[in-house]
């Protein structure tokens, strides 16, 4: 324990080179240890179309007896199967780099200006795309798709209600066979503060 | 179709940059099929420990045909659960970086040091850690969880005479609830040279 909080020191936070510290000293046990994080919850998956798209996701909750019960378990398997349906790209607003964000951005400017609209206007269509951006792409965001009236982020609301403990999407990944890209969202450590516009 | 092999050409041969041009366009449709390529296969998964360790992997043959077939079915799935059992790092030899692969000789280099060996000997300790470094960390020269005899390479081989198909693993991701890090092994195109050491 003393070993773990003297290489977090030594390694100024930062947690993977901490590990590489401990791990030098031999301290591979703690160093185990100090990759972990004290989340329970399950990782599920959803096999799409005979086998051509999968998805992989991780839930997290505060105890393993919530992660066992019927209704986390129905969750999970909901927002996995929405996932292969949606093709969300990132998890939360939050996690949306400011790269991607750009670059997104730059492709609908270029398509309004090549529409030959006037310059506001198309500054303003560019505006209008990038509202409805962290809808298309963010899981949270999301109209679910077998309720469209509500987002993933109130169906994890709802489960919360009910089960009295928080949940939270974790990361996720999304193949599809044949396709060159692939989707790995990750969520940033809380501590990130969100990066807006 | 001209249009795709325009943007490549504008894009220097970049896939991603090339989808980016032909979308500022508008040449979505056209785009979609700029970021398939040729292969078949199937995306298959394995959730292990009651949901608290899920893996997702991607395997590639030539034909949906036999992407179909029972043997194929079973070799994926046998890869998928030797993931989970054995927590490979990347897919070949070729995928190691030479940041990982210079990040874990220099922690077997700091152990033999700190165990009080001499120089030379230290470092040839090293040289016999680094050898059996592939064998460790690369799926394709893991020993076969249900077989030891052979390693995944084989075992995909036995397959490929089988079936007749060129058979590879493209990519796979590897969850376990409450750890910080996760896997993402994703193979990096043929054109790539091996770096070896």
């Amino acid at each position: 324990m003393m070993d773990c909080k003297q290489a977090l020191t030594d390694a100024k936070g930062n947690l993977e080179e901490a590990v590489v510290l401990l791990r030098k000293k031999g301290i591979s046990v703690a160093a185990k240890k100090a990759t972990r994080v004290t989340s329970e919850g399950s990782v599920a998956h959803y096999i799409h179309a005979g086998g051509k798209i999968g998805v992989l996701v991780e839930v997290n909750c505060e105890s393993d007896f919530v992660a066992r019960t019927e209704d986390f378990k129905e969750l999970v398997h909901d927002i996995a199967m929405h996932i292969a349906a949606s093709d969300p790209k990132f998890v939360r607003k939050e996690d949306v780099t400011p790269e991607a964000f750009e670059r997104e951005k730059d492709i609908y400017r270029a398509q309004a200006i090549a529409s030959g609209k006037p310059a506001n206007i198309a500054e303003k269509m560019v505006e209008g795309k990038m509202a409805k951006f962290y809808e298309e792409v963010c899981l949270l965001d999301q109209p679910f798709i077998k309720d469209q009236t509500i987002n993933i982020s109130q169906l994890i609301a709802a489960k919360i209600g009910k089960l009295g403990e928080n949940i939270s999407v974790r990361r996720f990944a999304r193949f599809k066979v044949g396709d060159v890209g692939e989707t790995i969202a990750i969520t940033k450590p809380v501590e990130t503060k969100p990066e807006g516009e």
